[in-house]
């Protein structure tokens, strides 16, 4: 049986999102808050129908390259990455709630899209409308590689979704196009934003069509070859695009191309970037079955995700350059995280999975799903944040120098609008995340309630997870011969029972690398029962963590929790957490936090005299104190909050 | 008996450097590493003969706009300052030890000043050289009345030690060609940058010239009193000096003119220029008995001292504006606490004693000098700090944003070099912040082992302050009537036995706001004998302050401790102060701290896991530390540096 070390046995398949309905206590409603409330506000934004938000223009700017109307290009360069985006959350949305209006409107912007396309196949309408002679001389700023990316991973979507092929089409002809000017014995070309290497996968598996991986492992392998590519071409070209804030054609880390893939030890530079990067990395180490490439992958992995990733799944410490710092730097209150560079580290641990099933890719997902990423959208889905800041003061957050970025209230909208998307498509595609199906195997890597619909069998998850540890499987095989079920235990998990049918399994010798993998025959209608208990946790940081030396973050089941001053009144700095054995867990029932499981637990505030230093030690008062889950913070106007928090006794 | 609270007595008097001759232990050994090398190196400096570092060219500028050589004008549009700050301080020096070249070769230089002078009594080498028609236009930026107060200073210091008046004559005629312009019935001005009126104080007190007081009294009134003064002045002139670096004429709390002195209740903006305004402020208020200014001044010294300084007594808490925040944003490693803003505030609190003889301003004056101004200066005189962090972590101060200014080490100059003529002067006229005397008391502010000539008495003071808390006074009385001498205990001494010729004497009944006031007919050898208790103090911070919550600094007298990754290993962030009653104190008598005394301590260190997070608390090890002063810290290479440290038991 394939126990997927890598690569004894066959490559895990990914499945389609329509294999999958979201019956979750938890992720349904956060589902549906986007297929009804986001994707409809982002179609109105695109459609610049939102008042007192920054004008989009996306749609317009189609309609205008494909000489529909007249008008002037308008956005950012990479402007019509944030359509695509939109069409690839539409495709998911489409293929777990059908939508006719919304097809048929989507539809319509594609037939838009396909005649901005040129004859020669290129796409992309800010060079279309305004600059057609400067195409594809600014590979470093201008975005045309990343933004033709995103629009093939629409296409798929797009297709796997409804069965239309038209976008598919159109993007074929953008791979073409690109495929007859980049390569080795062609023009030498790396993009400046990795992201096309991703799309380009994608179209190869849904077409079975070679050429595209090629020109995904062209663009991988090119990279860094030439650590002076980009500089090469800034002097070839002679002109910026950005001006000031343009890219420093020097600053090779940042988008990584500083040396090749093979070579690069560190997680460095834009952290989406990095993380789109290894993510087709990944892909393609499992697609190829290249063990050298896996490694490359794996060594990053285990940089950013033992020494540069943020207790929420969090990556990229400073906002200068959105960028990963060095090992350990994980300022609180300073922090970018941004919520797109989050959604990537997803994007890898999935692709990592497909070459080795390891507990510790899952446990990621876990962690930045229902931390990092979500903490990016409102709880009323209306609002975004970039930055997740892991503390926030109000009167410095998002004032004071060095602050400035991080915001202690989700705005609006954003210029560069690119994490709301990137939140839709992963949440509509949730499923996807869920499974891998290989020849002798079922893969289950999320505790997520659901329907799912695969080759050898259809398997209902009935959960309440992450509030509760009971998690019960429906198995209802397809096939007379035996396969294997390989659910995933979280790392936190210590005493999971595990029931087959009702009776006792023996975890023991069937349990690897985080996976329980149960081998059987399997008849219409068995069951596999898991029940774990789900304590607070106190979690530690490494002593290397400057800002988190002797604090403790409290985490029930895969949640990180933290501190509001609403709840807490005001400097939780002085606030102490006691033990947890007492703390008591509840159910939010109403208000906008409701459905949440709340901590309540004792702790000590420490009062000090009104000197601003002073030799008499501060006064210690009992407290109650209340935890909310981090991705619910700053949902009640702005005040304080503290993930890390110091203890009593000290340590 | 004048026990000087406000204005019940008669205003004391400031004394003249030449009264006194510093003979202590600790400061000797500074005052002689400024005439003995810092002078030296920088009048080589001023004179462009070093290598390798930043050109200055400011005794060049002179020569140029003399007429005496031929060339362009290069540096600040205020080099003309950093030649004047050197001049005040060769001027205290040459009072405090005599050398005729040095004094030959700063007349040759004051006699170019005097040729650079134009007819009309103007002189600032800038406008003079580069562009004599724009003099006057751009009081925001172009620094004409802050390089003018500090020729002021440098005259009047010159004048005092030589008895040479031709600078004083120089700058009376530059004080006459700005009383002619700027006044209530002239043209209005206020000066961008404070200083001016600090030179005008000073130049009244030598002269007794009324008009010198009146003019820094209308640029103390006349501030603030239209907030938009340089709006309307850019407005007018329609053009800006700096560029892009230029001041923001909209950014009126910068440079404190955002309201009249009388209103603002803050300290804000730029902290140089707040402390210079203050500075003048209290003077002012001295000179004219004006309790309304005093109130003024008293508001703005609560609010920066119990609110916005550091426990090393620096000011000024982000980099950006080198500028106050807001209350209780005091962090340790991204602070600004430059320098010259802590010498300022020596100023300041020496000024408000004129006032009020109150223990409070004493004590910050003890708090600046031990602490964050000679911190400033590398132990062997030779490179200087702007920047006064109370943490370093290698590989992040000095590199990362937001941490770019923090530098772990001291650089050898500063194209805008501020910091060490302002060092240079505060070091060589220290005698003038020891002492004040009234008609009837002689005010000594300071612990700091001298002989004063003062006008009643003769004093010399025997002291191996700070280190022991043993001080003898000498008083060798000069007049046949009673008068009272009045000595500064520092606000943290509890316990102080005093005997006058070996009698226990009454303190209960003749202490008063900090100040000991013994009142009798003093013979020719009265001996006052001063002795406490040094004992190692843990100080918190308000919890307010978020960065210190939790933590403790040490004291030992005035003295502020911090703890070096070369004394104590790496991750000081994981080291707890367990009890401090085990301390080790002792003296080093080699090597680059030698003549200071450290801490040795128990403590305790925090070990975890290699996991990033981890549910495993920390190992608790047992360690020796050791804690140095303060200001000595990055005298040994690169490396970890902190003052706050967490303790065990946690209060």
């Amino acid at each position: 049986m394939d126990k997927g070390t890598i690569y004894e046995g066959n490559i895990p398949k990914e499945i389609n999102v329509s294999q999958v309905t979201i019956k979750d206590d938890f992720w349904s409603k956060t589902q549906k808050l986007v297929t009804d409330v986001v994707i409809p506000f982002q179609e109105d934004i695109l459609n610049d129908r939102v008042e007192g938000v920054e004008k989009s223009h996306a749609i317009e700017n189609f309609r205008i390259a494909a000489g529909e109307t007249k008008g002037k290009f308008y956005g950012m360069v990479f402007q019509d990455s944030d359509l695509a985006k939109w069409i690839e959350g539409v495709g998911y949305s489409l293929a777990i709630k059908s939508d006719k209006e919304l097809e048929k409107r989507t539809d319509e912007i594609i037939n838009s899209i396909a005649k901005a396309q040129q004859k020669d196949g290129y796409l992309n309408t800010y060079f279309t409308i305004k600059e057609p002679e400067k195409r594809w001389q600014n590979l470093l700023e201008c975005h045309e590689l990343y933004c033709a990316g995103h629009m093939m991973e629409a296409a798929v979507a797009y297709y796997e979704a409804t069965g239309k092929d038209k976008l598919l089409r159109v993007m074929e002809r953008m791979a073409r196009h690109i495929a007859e000017r980049f390569g080795i014995d062609k023009e030498r070309g790396i993009p400046g934003h990795q992201e096309i290497e991703i799309g380009l996968m994608k179209m190869y598996k849904t077409t079975k069509k070679q050429g595209y991986k090629d020109l995904a492992r062209y663009f991988i392998d090119e990279r860094g070859r030439n650590p002076d590519y980009f500089k090469e071409e800034l002097e070839k070209r002679g002109w910026v695009h950005f001006g000031q804030y343009g890219m420093d054609a020097e600053d090779t880390q940042y988008n990584q191309s500083h040396t090749t893939v093979y070579e690069q030890k560190e997680a460095v530079g834009h952290s989406v970037r990095a993380v789109y990067m290894y993510t087709a990395m990944a892909d393609l180490a499992a697609e190829d079955k290249d063990e050298r490439l896996f490694e490359a992958c794996e060594t990053l992995w285990n940089n950013m995700v033992n020494k540069r990733m943020y207790i929420t799944g969090g990556i990229g410490s400073t906002v200068s350059g959105e960028a990963f710092t060095i090992d350990y730097d994980l300022p609180n209150d300073t922090v970018y995280a941004e919520t797109c560079a989050s959604i990537g580290l997803v994007f890898f641990a999935k692709q990592m999975l497909k070459s080795r099933a390891d507990g510790k890719y899952a446990d990621v997902m876990e962690r930045a799903l229902y931390n990092g990423i979500i903490s990016g959208m409102q709880l009323d889905g209306k609002k975004f944040f970039y930055v997740n800041p892991l503390e926030v003061n109000p009167g410095i957050s998002g004032v004071l120098y060095g602050h400035k970025h991080v915001l202690p209230e989700r705005p609006g909208w954003y210029a560069c609008a690119c994490c709301p998307p990137n939140l839709v498509r992963i949440m509509t595609s949730l499923g996807k995340y869920a499974w891998d199906e290989s020849e002798d195997t079922i893969y289950s890597h999320l505790f997520i309630g659901q329907d799912a619909r695969l080759e050898k069998a259809d398997i209902t998850i009935e959960s309440r997870y992450p509030w509760t540890g009971e998690v019960d499987y429906r198995v209802k095989s397809k096939s007379d011969k035996p396969f294997t079920v390989a659910i995933h235990i979280p790392g936190y998990v210590k005493d999971e029972k595990v029931t087959v049918n009702g009776e006792v399994f023996d975890i023991e010798g069937n349990k690897k690398d985080g996976y329980l993998y149960i081998h059987r025959i399997w008849a219409d209608a068995d069951s596999i029962e898991i029940r774990f208990e789900l304590p607070v946790r106190k979690v530690y940081a490494n002593q290397n963590v400057m800002e988190d030396a002797g604090c403790v973050a409290l985490m029930r089941g895969p949640i990180v929790y933290c501190f509001e001053g609403i709840d807490n009144g005001s400097n939780l700095q002085s606030i102490r957490i006691s033990n947890i054995e007492n703390a008591k867990i509840s159910m939010v029932d109403e208000g906008v936090l409701s459905g949440n499981v709340i901590l309540k637990l004792k702790g000590s505030k420490l009062v000090s005299s009104e000197e601003l230093y002073s030799e008499e030690p501060p006064r210690v008062e009992e407290v109650s104190i209340t935890a909310i889950p981090y991705y619910t913070w700053g949902n009640r106007g702005v005040n304080q909050m503290r993930v890390w928090m110091p203890v009593l006794p000290c340590i």
